[in-house]
């Protein structure tokens, strides 16, 4: 069985949790907070050199860090990564679009704004330069889903559940998506997939 | 043939003009500088929704961006991507590290310190932090090579060219390299693969 070192409000650690959870694998959770300390340990060092969830132990003990890198190692071989090779090419594009330009502008707002305790007032000066980047990228989302109904090629995929984990919490980071048709109606179509679990979701 | 939308002086722009000479891939270069508005045209910004370069252009037409995924896409079927799923998981890990937890730093810091005019003084508050940031990625693959190789598995490999990129040019953000024997061996190795070319080579 896997093993996933997991904090249940990050959405990095939720996208392997329900790819998992569309796969049908079996895995247990074992929860690990990054603000408590928990992924700063020596004993949990030994396992992440880098420090951080998700963290993926697969069922031979071996370790996998990296989300995204969870994604692609999972999905293989399954139709949640596209079988044609242009199709999968973009995914890997995506992957890391939503890594480099999407979750450290998005993602670290709702950490700020919705997770860490006085936040709000700590981050406030950074603010605005988290919205500039998360709306630049909310925007090369929205011109993409103008010509195409999803990330990962022309089905649902990996790329798909990358860019959902953070896009759908991104008003916890005070992004107003109302001006984003396009990605409301594809939040909703990620939403309709057979075996979606929502963050909340424990196996 | 394929086209590189290009910048000679980036290491994002470097790692597909490695891994194309060394396999053997005919191309050409666009020269595109990110720092004149070049990537920001409307031409472009055809091209590339998100404005960046490196951008290949494959030989149907067809655009392909983020530097990682094209190595993704280039190295499929060649002996740079391993075979091994658990080393390809590995690779994907890797990949994900340098544009998270070590770009960010690295060819930030280096950025502005060696590329923008004036940059050394503009970017001074920002130092220490990425300072702080990419001691802590050289740490973690200094901890690596005390056991491996190579990032890319058993072989040399994709994530060897991305993490060489810009720890080779590390020095030009002001990274001392001195306590990291290493990685410096690493480097060593890496230069010393058939087919290297410089980060000033052309086609």
């Amino acid at each position: 069985m896997y093993t996933l070192y997991s904090m249940q409000s990050s959405g990095n650690c939720y996208k392997p949790r329900l790819l998992m959870a569309q796969l049908g694998l079996e895995f247990r959770l074992a929860d690990t907070d990054s603000f408590d300390g928990s992924t700063r340990t020596d004993a949990f060092l030994q396992k992440n050199p880098n420090g951080k969830v998700p963290l993926l132990e697969l069922p031979d003990g071996r370790m996998l860090a990296e989300s995204n890198a969870m994604l692609l190692h999972l999905s293989e071989g399954s139709h949640y990564l596209p079988a044609d090779s242009y199709e999968r090419a973009l995914t890997y594009q995506w992957l890391f679009f939503e890594q480099y330009s999407h979750e450290p502008y998005i993602a670290v707002a709702r950490a700020w704004l919705h997770l860490v305790p006085g936040g709000r007032d700590k981050a406030a000066d950074r603010l605005a330069g988290w919205h500039e980047g998360g709306y630049k990228a909310l925007g090369v989302m929205e011109r993409h889903l103008g010509a195409a109904d999803w990330f990962s090629g022309s089905a649902y995929g990996v790329a798909d559940i990358a860019l959902y984990a953070y896009t759908h919490v991104a008003e916890d980071g005070d992004f107003d998506l109302s001006a984003y048709p396009g990605i409301r109606r594809w939040l909703d179509r990620v939403r309709g997939e057979p075996g979606h679990v929502s963050m909340d979701w424990r196996p």
